[in-house]
């Protein structure tokens, strides 16, 4: 059946859409579900890790609610998020379908066709889609060299950064980090949005105080998300904002969704409120600790000499560097028909991609596929490496050495 | 605490929020809690008509999933979309976490600023707010005059209509409207897309074809939700789309929240597979049925003489036309003052209002507050009629007659 016939107008899209590629985390995730694929790809929790979601939810939890989440979540929230240092009060407190609609009601208040908006580079893919969708044009900054002077110069909208346990690198900014961002926004004025998915998965000590908490008197806007430490099905996050942005937002998250799901805030507020979730937590975080180091320990044994790495104090991700830089977008499609998924590093770039990167969910894979999936990996490498596997054609093969 | 310092340079927003009012349906959601009041506002479904929803979720349903949705609920909702006549299949469904989100989709998909859109008006607020936030001018039709020259001389982007118990008015295209839209949208090559989130709720036998369902070869996209016949808190409603915007609109949705709430795409696929779902339809039809009588009897004491209306023949709401016009927005405060909410009609309108309009919503109150509700506004319009009460000052009363 024709869409299109010759007498019709051609169709009217914005000119936003034009620039709206596939999402190579959606291509994916397509995939991840097809049975025996290895999975190094997402940031896919374990199902292990899931609560039981029991008790018999109020009837008012199947009802309209508010815009800015039910009360006492957001109380609860509040509470939390004042504990880590934030100026925070339940009424700054908005429910959010999932951190990514954080990300989208961000995009929209800040961003025009040409808007500068700084970012770490690489950082969370799904991010830049959003803002380049929005118009972004972007402006790399690192967590070592940001600066007053040069946020002055380029007149970003917003500084987009993920401090702690960094997606993709893993990195957590230490206290001079953290007090040079700070200080970079504070001072040139820029809203900081600190997005903060990972921070309860900490399997070492390190800082992990939001950069927000210390912007007393300039603009922020600081997001977390119950997927990572409780259930990423139940697609709840929440983000809190100094004043001048809070009721802009909220009257974003109204025009986009009414209002998050009312089942999932309720039983997020019971599994926070239950005297189990301490245990809980420790459990998780001991799980997921021993994944990394089972994780750390299969990459020592196929990828040593191969690639270079650090295990991360937190977070979901390493993050590799081959030590002769193969574009890794043309790895995938050869590593998913052997039934092993990862996220090419060079997606994650604002701008020109360093090559050669890799990065590698630990949390999902059970140690046998980690050992199984990382023997493939490594095989492909060198393969390609060797110049024994034809890489795909429409991959970009410059950096492929000879 | 200053939020901006006399050197800050000014806050960099986008183009599009310095248009972004406070929606009055938000503003009332947030006082329609208040204990005592009486709730005409919102399209509230009265709590009795929710399922029991229980049974022990798959851990699946707590795990990421694809951005279209879970495979079994999609298959489900193509089949009864194929029921009604639409050209739709599985891979050609998508979930939405509501159908105010198909709405935000949409504008996204379409609009950039200035570019037309045609309308009913007066149409669903919330609606009207997205498209206007986006950019929209829009160009308002009526099903009785809407024909393919006129679109084709505003050459809007698509057209937006809720043909089946429409938002705000009630009203139900009857077959000869059906087939006119149909045949302008189709002859123009302008998409239609079609809002039809009550058409579950009929109580009369009446035409509730869906008009895509005659727009063979043309584009088109349909939406539908589960707020009205399940539960709004479960924030899920469905899209399909004719072939050339769909893989957009995945895109758009993915973008905007990842994928929809998993555990509500599971709780409502054992709604739509229950043995008892005919029943429990009926009897939610039933209950409606008797709430809207009910309601016209309440009317007819109390408002007779002073208003005009039709009882809808589907639908949430009654749609009154004051014999004397005043704003009725004026009205508002005074009657949430006496424990009263409603929704002022001219909110609804893409242009100039049509003033003295009241859209009132006929399932969430009891037989005993509809009466007692209706008794107090009947009263407000009378007196300010009668010059008893003072309206507010930042109301517009060029409508209020001496």
């Amino acid at each position: 059946m024709p869409s299109h016939t010759a007498d019709r107008p051609p169709l009217s899209l914005s000119a936003r859409v034009h620039d709206l590629h596939p999402s190579p985390i959606r291509e994916i995730l397509a995939v991840v579900g097809r049975p025996g694929m290895i999975s190094f790809a997402g940031g896919l929790p374990a199902a292990e890790t899931f609560p039981r979601l029991d008790g018999t939810s109020p009837t008012d939890a199947l009802q309209y609610g508010p815009s800015e989440g039910d009360p006492a979540l957001r109380a609860r929230i509040a509470d939390e998020l004042a504990g880590l240092g934030l100026d925070c009060a339940p009424e700054r407190v908005l429910v959010l379908s999932g951190s990514q609609q954080g990300i989208d009601l961000v995009g929209k208040l800040f961003i025009d066709p040409g808007t500068p908006v700084a970012v770490e580079s690489p950082t969370y893919l799904a991010a830049l889609q959003v803002f380049r969708f929005f118009g972004a044009r972007f402006q790399p900054f690192s967590s070592t060299t940001v600066s007053a002077a040069a946020l002055r110069d380029g007149r970003p909208a917003f500084a987009y950064a993920i401090p702690t346990f960094q997606n993709p690198t893993g990195h957590c900014y230490g206290d001079t980090e953290r007090a040079r961002l700070a200080a970079a926004c504070g001072e040139a004025g820029v809203p900081l949005f600190e997005d903060d998915p990972y921070r309860d998965l900490a399997y070492d000590t390190v800082s992990r105080r939001p950069v927000c908490a210390d912007l007393k008197g300039s603009p922020w806007i600081y997001q977390g998300s119950f997927s990572k430490s409780l259930a990423p099905g139940l697609r709840l996050g929440f983000m809190t904002a100094s004043e001048e942005f809070f009721t802009l937002l909220v009257r974003l998250k109204q025009a986009a969704d009414l209002h998050s799901n009312r089942l999932s805030q309720w039983l997020v507020l019971q599994q926070l409120e239950s005297a189990g979730r301490g245990a809980r937590m420790e459990k998780l975080v001991a799980f997921y600790q021993r994944k990394r180091d089972c994780f750390a320990a299969a990459l020592d044994k196929h990828f040593g000499g191969l690639a270079d790495w650090q295990a991360p104090s937190g977070g979901l991700f390493f993050w590799l560097r081959l030590r002769h830089p193969i574009d890794t977008r043309s790895l995938l499609p050869l590593a998913i028909e052997r039934n092993v998924a990862f996220m090419p590093g060079e997606a994650f770039y604002a701008g020109e991609p360093e090559l050669g990167t890799l990065r590698l969910n630990f949390s999902h894979a059970s140690e046998e596929e980690i050992d199984r999936g990382l023997g493939v990996l490594a095989e492909l490498v060198v393969d390609a490496l060797n110049g024994r596997v034809q890489l795909p054609a429409d991959a970009d093969q410059r950096a492929v050495p000879a």
